[in-house]
């Protein structure tokens, strides 16, 4: 069969040539006689992979030299446990930006940190509306209560919700003090950034670089530094960067792939190019969608609408239903919404290919005019 | 290039079948059109595979229905602080028996996350030798104090020294109360074992069961249910029992080639076809170290000699170095000695073969010859 448009949220499409790559030298990497996955992650041969896919990362991200690139398991979900035990001091606070329930969650596992360590955790902006555990989020905060707080966590993407910080998340809070941990996980590479403008960045790898199991951590060497010491030292950041993420057996094969992915990715022109790209595909999408007079209907405001995530709803959950029971014919597949949420979400991350956004936008006028 | 001959110690060999599979079908997953690594975790395709890896761990090592299995990150590193983290109580103890230094890593973890949150963990039996850093390990404990201890924590084979609880690891220390906790990685699946001996066991893949990145945690349900609930939720075992290891998204790419090991090992006749292999490997390279006249010396006492990894030294530095470069032009790679201890060390996990070994047999009774 052919390869299929992928929307999915994540895991997600990756680029056609990085897989190509994988599956020409899965056997037999490079004329050692063993696939990357066999080999020590001491060896010559790993190693070379490992430097590549650091080496790109600083290249493509402009990561200064004051910064740590770290690679480590276990997703945004341990760093929202990992952040707050190595940057939370014992008396201090750190303040949690919410736009969505990534940021939800983030926070309340960095209460849970607090009460088990000491600090507190608190929400320093919001912009969830409605009562009970589903909440509502249509737009990113623009003020924050800082004071006092050893850092401020953002969300630069909710997945979820479909809400981005749209224009330089690095600075969208012109009042904070305190450095920015932020958690990029679905929207890391999609654009240039200024990584100075951040203290701490984090990532899943399995929406725009990589297979799951990999979290690159991208920190200012002075956060390694002072974070705590009285934790286990598996979680202290600094014994990831005093051993080059290679204290204990990283996911070797994960980080290959990770570097295949930048590899395409600097090929394809770097960031600035493919934030052209991202920004023509999730153009036709939201055009297809204001196009439509109202059959799609997109709940975020302006600008605040994600550029990775797109989310919208159609009149009733049957149509949603028929909607994406069409579009998997159509070869398109991954457009079911969030089951928390509903609806119709579409991802369109870097490995997306331009011609699949336009064939769904296509798509959606045509069962918009069927339908409506 | 052909194969070689993978003595790697982990990272290390894999099936050959379980590569092929994976590289067939690396980009369309059974005809989905995608890569499984491009899955969704919560989709039917992975959900299938995620299953299978389950059901065939459950079915080889005859997991009694009162264990959950876990899919976790980190690897045992990771599982040397999450362990304590669930298991030992604001005022209770553990008691870790030491026989090689991965034992070290594991007590000295412990220790961090009893300073942390309250416990004692502490060395119940060791056989170390020697002062300073380095210790010394020759054979398994036999006795221990676990007088009050809430676990007894083991490593059944210690990679680098070379020393494995020979007989039924399970019933190692019969004066032992405390449920026992073992760090099998590097000798997982080698052959059946009575899990019900246990209360915990882990393991990273990378040794035994796949690529590094995923590591299986096999637990008894009331271990479980009275793990620590004042730790963050990433951490806490319950978790992932209860979201049957897709709390967030797993390491589905790694997990689907664990898949296909097992069920590589499956179609092998499983544990016990496999133990017959294993122990005709481990014959064959332990034989030519006692035929070789004192030329090869294993410092490892007959019982506790290692069926996983086998350590010997040569006469001098001079003649460890030749024999690692030539069994290199021979085919045969892997075999250095980790840094800590220098000399050789012969890595035969499951997917070593037979011939394998009895080629690096040949080879040292040839170098012996020649050298000798």
């Amino acid at each position: 069969m052919a390869r299929v448009m992928n929307f999915n949220a994540g895991p997600a499409a990756l680029p056609l040539t990085a897989l190509e790559r994988a599956q020409a030298e899965l056997l037999d990497f490079q004329g050692s006689g063993m696939s990357v996955m066999e080999h020590s992650h001491r060896g010559r041969e790993y190693d070379a992979v490992h430097e590549e896919a650091l080496a790109l990362l600083r290249e493509l991200l402009n990561i200064p030299v004051e910064y740590n690139i770290l690679f480590q398991t276990g997703g945004a979900s341990q760093q929202f446990a990992v952040v707050p035990m190595n940057l939370l001091p014992r008396t201090g606070k750190a303040a949690y930006a919410l736009s969505g329930a990534w940021g939800e969650k983030a926070v309340a596992e960095a209460k849970s940190v607090a009460a088990m360590l000491g600090g507190e955790a608190y929400v320093s902006a919001t912009t969830g509306t409605g009562d009970g555990k589903e909440k509502s989020y249509t737009r990113t905060p623009t003020e924050l209560n800082d004071v006092g707080a050893s850092y401020v966590h953002l969300t630069t993407n909710e997945t979820i919700h479909g809400v981005q910080f749209a224009s330089s998340p690095g600075a969208a809070f012109p009042t904070a003090h305190a450095p920015l941990v932020a958690d990029m996980s679905s929207d890391f590479l999609w654009r240039p950034i200024n990584v100075s403008q951040f203290g701490l960045i984090y990532a899943g790898a399995q929406k725009n670089i990589g297979p799951s199991g990999v979290t690159v951590v991208v920190i200012k060497k002075d956060l390694v530094e002072s974070g705590r010491r009285d934790i286990p030292k598996i979680f202290q950041y600094r014994t990831h960067a005093e051993a080059n993420s290679l204290y204990n057996t990283p996911p070797t094969f994960g980080i290959y792939l990770m570097r295949n992915v930048l590899s395409w990715l600097k090929e394809q022109g770097g960031l600035t190019a493919i934030e052209k790209v991202n920004r023509a595909k999730a153009g036709a999408i939201y055009s297809a969608i204001s196009a439509s007079g109202g059959f799609y209907s997109c709940p975020v405001e302006q600008s605040s609408r994600s550029m990775m995530n797109i989310v919208f709803r159609l009149g009733s959950e049957a149509l949603e239903e028929k909607f994406v029971s069409e579009a998997k014919k159509a070869g398109m597949v991954g457009l079911k919404g969030h089951r928390a949420l509903g609806g119709i979400r579409v991802s369109l991350y870097n490995a997306v290919l331009l011609e699949w956004a336009e064939s769904l936008a296509t798509f959606m006028h045509d069962f918009a005019k069927r339908n409506g």
